[in-house]
């Protein structure tokens, strides 16, 4: 070990016979040429070099880690993020340490907290607690929530999708409209999709409903709504606007099982553009966040340095998507 | 900051008036009481406490870091088990640090030295390149690829999964099977699918035919075996069985294209039990992964002392389930 330490990455790109570039691109994961990798990689075993990151960090107070916090990856739009984000540090030659909540404003808080200790160079997180604590010293971009000035937020463009779903079902021939949503779904800045399809509909003067369903049991909220607006076979809707994918695919599931047929008697419009499978085809007809734009934001507002970080509100632009759940 | 490292946890412990056992497992984002949460990051906020673990790391030449190496987050199978290490290695005070690699062998090999240089305490990888080199001194897990004696490899019963996916087929009334994969969904362990599929066609006496298709254009090869093995309007097999979940879909919707219907005319059966949104529905009846477990066996396995670790090859049951693909 002590020998190891004295070696350098000049010795490895004398051994090597690459430019000292070159061996600090494999070492940090950049790709290069085959050629190039192999004989890198080859110089380095033959010399036993290491790169002590943890030493490095200690000295220069940063490491190259960014620490990344979400709820979950069992969604489609968060395992797409949390993708996005991973490819985008490795390329700038910083490494995720991800942590996920489930939602909970405990952990969420431990979890900001402990960026301190791991002396990372960053924190990018999607949190639901309104009231969650921020290190003070650690460049910090929140997804979805605005903490006020100081401190940066990336979000899609919540308000213009509200008004293009609902600009979209009344294109698609909706006369009367619905938005569903749970208290989790909408908070902060997702709030704005819900003002942005009040406004549309207010300014069409076409008669609406926003519902707040119960968090803790959705699906059976679900049914009850959607019970209590049918009468005589026909829901007192033709089109419905649901504040995520997730929600749109429960609704449309809902309403199958009730015998009404989507989209021919109710149309659905979901938001994020979550993929089923990989890159196959969307669950629902959906206003499309820009996960990769998002995420190269997010990572890029992150690695800024302090003099040039301009903390400010981030809004993305959304497109619609057809996915089976409207007429096109 | 000299002063706050003179702080210990002792010290924290003391001014909360709690125990050290629940002080540092707030450190370390391990849940306690609500109100025990409270008191503790009081005390660290009123006294300055910080946990440098990269000087900790540097110290016990440990960190509490797992360095963990997956093909993608698009894939909902790599998603949830991703999901699943994080809240594994939670649960057991250790921080996931993510590599995605997109199934290239340069990132692999890059990903799986620079562990050596964040001084990980262990590494668990699903890799495909079969020549990938493991770095000595780190207790590594593989999924799904055996390198042999002396490192510990977590799968699911593939073996064992191939047969139940041709006998589930042979019970719904199949007469003739197929089996379609392409290069990277069968490699190592997982091309025990195959073995177990043909053993129990070759059991039943019955015609079968395996076909792997080109990775580069799995759609269009895709296309292409089903147009030769159609003729005046049927196909040549009535039951298939896919790799995976994924390429199941795709089968499907093809088939769909081409006017065939599922499961009228061909059933299918995939493999993963990937669920379509969360916790929602199957995209198709499939030979489901014990995921969870499986996270569960990764994680215990890489954070065993050297002494207790017994490397080899852990199989863990799997079992089928409809999912629409087929008569049930």
């Amino acid at each position: 070990m002590a020998d190891s330490k004295r070696i350098t990455m000049k010795d490895v790109a004398r051994e090597a016979g690459v430019a000292l570039g070159t061996v600090s691109k494999v070492v940090n994961g950049v790709p290069v040429g085959k050629s190039y990798q192999r004989r890198v990689e080859e110089a380095i075993e033959r010399l036993g070099y290491r790169v002590n990151r943890q030493a490095r960090a200690l000295r220069s107070n940063k490491s190259s880690i960014v620490e990344v916090i979400l709820p979950d990856l069992h969604n489609p739009l968060f395992a797409r993020l949390a993708d996005c984000l991973c490819r985008e540090l490795s390329r700038r030659s910083h490494q995720m340490l991800l942590f996920l909540t489930k939602g909970s404003f405990d952990l969420e808080q431990s979890y900001m907290l402990m960026s301190e200790q791991q002396m990372v160079s960053g924190i990018i997180c999607l949190t639901l607690n309104p009231k969650v604590r921020i290190p003070g010293d650690i460049p910090t971009v929140f997804i979805d929530r605005n903490p006020g000035p100081g401190i940066a937020c990336v979000t899609s463009d919540n308000y213009g999708g509200g008004c293009l779903a609902a600009q979209k079902l009344l294109e698609n021939g909706c006369t009367r409209l619905a938005f569903l949503h749970t208290a989790s779904s909408l908070h902060d800045e997702t709030g704005k999709r819900r003002d942005g399809f009040v406004c549309a509909c207010t300014d069409a003067g076409i008669p609406f409903r926003c519902e707040c369903l119960d968090d803790g049991a959705p699906d059976s909220a679900l049914e009850e709504f959607l019970r209590a607006h049918q009468s005589e076979g026909r829901l007192d809707f033709d089109g419905l606007f649901c504040a995520t994918d997730h929600l749109a695919h429960s609704a449309r599931r809902a309403l199958n099982q009730m015998g009404m047929r989507v989209p021919e008697d109710v149309q659905i419009i979901g938001y994020d553009g979550a993929q089923r499978l990989g890159d196959q085809d969307l669950c629902c007809s959906t206003i499309v966040q820009p996960v990769e734009e998002m995420a190269r934001l997010c990572v890029e507002l992150v690695l800024q340095t302090s003099s040039e970080r301009i903390p400010c509100l981030h809004q993305l632009p959304v497109c619609y998507a057809y996915g089976g759940t409207t007429n096109r």
